[in-house]
């Protein structure tokens, strides 16, 4: 049996130590979406590398298409159960730089509001997630001098674009990540003192479109009043999207996205939905307000920017000849991607004036994922999580894809455990992103709980203890 | 008497050396909105000076808050009527570069479709309309020795901001500027062989209105459901402006509007859309089309720039923080410029989300003038453009403001004339805009006709022939 309190004890009095571990993580610019993020990627998983290797792992630097995964296996124990722990140390762009109060790559530690925050991008999607875990197995190790099963590390450096390599990483990888439970550390808690699992997650879709006028460039005061304009068909377009309820009005959006289980919608009743949105101002949204179901469990059109005509400083007087919406729909449900691009596609075909002619862009996706709520491993998670932090754990639904989980499910038919530390006042994705030190060490805590309680529910060792 | 036929011949056989200074007047990058223009301003401006005092004017460059007037004037000869021609030598920005052919500011002539086509900016917006007068002048002191009234000749440096100077430049210099008649010479034929005369001018009101939103940026997939989106709001916003049938739905916005002349409405009933727009595909309108009068009698709204949310090359999951547009006012009428942009301020206002906040930018504007198409100055204009090109001239109105034809007529209070040989496929404020150099010929001896139309009918020495 491992020595739990001993465990934790040594993630407390190594805080210092982890804290500067997570500000060198930090500091790599590892944009993944980005052709300039190239070399931060390959220094943040050289850096990962030697981390693991450092703690026992034998850790191999696995190239794709895209950018490279590193995965980490313990020497072969045999036992069970085997473990499969993900995080991504990509991040998304940081621009606009001059919005940040210090710089995206620099982490600053500020102790505001009782809390040491960390500003950085990534501080908390998701390198403090990924911190977390290594943490606590380098705790783990360092006090038990081995681990009770097969544990399997895999941080993936293309999560921010949607996880493009993954898919034929796991089919060619199969044995390295045969599993019987895989975790991802990606998500949020409900508040600073309420920890979560994730069971609903939202598919995604990105499309571009562009509406293109039958003229170059032209006068807008000679010819406003009779030529096309692109902006004008655009607004038109997007304007027609939703209704003043904000329901979508793309025929056959709908379709799939089914009903969620009675006990998880009452369970989201009960909740306040300025709660589950910490930090955020909720007024001004065009439609209903007030659903902790209509942020978890339903799908959305939302528009992520707009361009067309004059972007410059001056006036012009000009009708451009084109103007282009990025747009994501987020899916639950059995709501498929190919199907949602293709209503919203046919929606835009038939509202284009003649003359104008439309161009689309965007491919793929990624399908919702729905966990059972009832699974052992989730109970064996709840129990860890209990046990660290004052409130209960609750089931909860998120909009930010994760199309991993979805891959994991559907290639390695494995069950998923999806929890993490994430506040909603995080900034993720935006600037100032940030993290506390605090929930750094009751993450790491918690990763060493969870990885007792299967051992204790679930290992070998453990076999004649579960029924 | 003035030797007109000398004179037009003078002009045929000088037209190599009269290309040959065009294309250097093309090459000064002077844009008055960029602040990097200064110096093309300046450099044009000095040349400009030095042919009309090569021609003999007295020429002065005169500075003002903004970008320097050109003022030329002959040696006092005290006879009448007094003339003023107008023209303006800024231009319009060139971006995108990248969409040109040649480089806007290297002049490159090419033989296309039977003409000599010259690209630049400016070429035809003003550049070419500036040096038609000023080889007019030229051949006329050639051939003459001398002009028979006195001639003044005005070049501006901010037409294409909206000529915030040149209200107190008039104010200052009254005396400089007396005339009996103002030639503004910046306008469009109808087609390549049917001259004209702009008598209806519309006013321009800019306006850029930004939405924001009461977070930053956030995730959209954690809050597409939940929180405001600027993009949205604006798209919604924009889309209530047209009805389906184009017209403006903003309350008091056609306050003032009024009626055209029905002898106008009747000239304009005969003349087809198409070719008032020729070169520019009309389809694709969201609204009426066919109709010459909405062209150039209607009042309108356009939307010239849109820029919200991601504007980068990648797919980024994020509710912006804001979004704005620029729209743009053509008035008619009586309609004013402070109350058109007071009445779509209260018609945003109305429907901004609560949460949201809206910041408007913008002041000042244009009046819409209407010039008395039976002054015996037009009349005159008429016929001699009615001698050099091959179709009778026609009144006609336009979108594309000129500011300074309502300071010329509310200040000096003078009789204006509005002309030039713009044609509507000449790409003026887009990249690769040209002019063909058989126009600046004609144009040339249609100002050479127009000078001599004066001489002949209003000059001293006429005064026994004029009743």
């Amino acid at each position: 049996m491992s020595d739990i309190d001993a465990i934790l004890s040594h993630v407390d009095n190594n805080h210092g130590p982890s804290v500067d571990g997570f500000v060198r993580l930090l500091e790599f610019a590892s944009v993944s979406s980005q052709e300039d993020g190239r070399q931060g990627i390959a220094d943040c998983a050289a850096w990962l590398k030697s981390e693991l290797d450092g703690i026992g792992f034998e850790t191999r630097i696995i190239p794709t298409a895209g950018h490279p995964l590193v995965l980490a296996k313990t020497a072969y124990v045999g036992a069970l159960p085997r473990v499969l722990l993900y995080g991504h140390y990509d991040v998304q762009p940081a621009e606009p730089f001059e919005d940040w109060t210090s710089r995206p790559f620099t982490p600053d530690i500020r102790r505001e509001d009782g809390l040491d925050r960390i500003y950085a991008r990534g501080a908390s999607d998701s390198k403090g997630q990924v911190w977390s875990v290594i943490e606590a197995l380098r705790a783990w190790k360092a006090v038990e001098g081995s681990f009770p099963f097969d544990v399997t590390v895999l941080l993936e450096g293309e999560e921010e674009t949607g996880s493009p390599s993954l898919p034929k990483f796991i089919e060619d990888h199969r044995q390295d990540l045969a599993c019987d439970v895989a975790f991802i550390s990606d998500s949020d808690m409900w508040s600073r003192t309420r920890p979560a699992i994730t069971t609903r997650l939202k598919g995604l879709v990105h499309e571009k479109v562009t509406v293109i006028a039958p003229n170059g460039d032209l006068h807008s005061g000679h010819y406003g009043n009779v030529a096309a304009n692109p902006v004008r068909v655009l607004a038109k377009l997007l304007a027609a999207i939703h209704d003043d309820e904000g329901r979508v009005l793309i025929e056959g959006f709908y379709e799939g996205a089914g009903d969620l289980p009675q006990s998880l919608r009452d369970q989201w009743e009960a909740l306040s939905v300025e709660e589950a949105a910490a930090g955020v101002d909720l007024r001004g949204y065009y439609g209903k307000v007030g659903e902790v179901e209509a942020m978890w469990g339903h799908p959305g059109v939302d528009f992520n920017g707009i361009v067309g005509g004059n972007t410059g400083p001056g006036e012009r007087s000009v009708l451009p000849a084109s103007a282009y919406a990025r747009l994501s729909f987020r899916l639950v449900g059995s709501q498929k991607p190919d199907k949602v691009r293709m209503a919203f596609r046919n929606f835009v075909q038939a509202r284009i004036p003649k003359g104008c002619r439309v161009e689309f862009e965007g491919e793929g996706g990624s399908t919702p994922v729905s966990i059972d709520e009832t699974s052992p491993f989730i109970a064996a998670t709840v129990r860890a999580l209990d046990a660290e932090w004052p409130e209960p754990t609750l089931f909860k639904g998120t909009g930010g894809a994760i199309p991993l989980v979805g891959f994991f499910t559907d290639l390695l038919a494995v069950d998923c455990v999806v929890t993490g530390f994430i506040q909603s006042d995080d900034a993720i994705h935006a600037p100032d992103e940030r993290y506390d030190l605090e929930r750094l060490r009751k993450g790491t805590r918690s990763w060493v709980r969870i990885l007792a309680e299967l051992d204790l529910h679930f290992g070998t060792s453990a076999e004649t203890r579960v029924s």
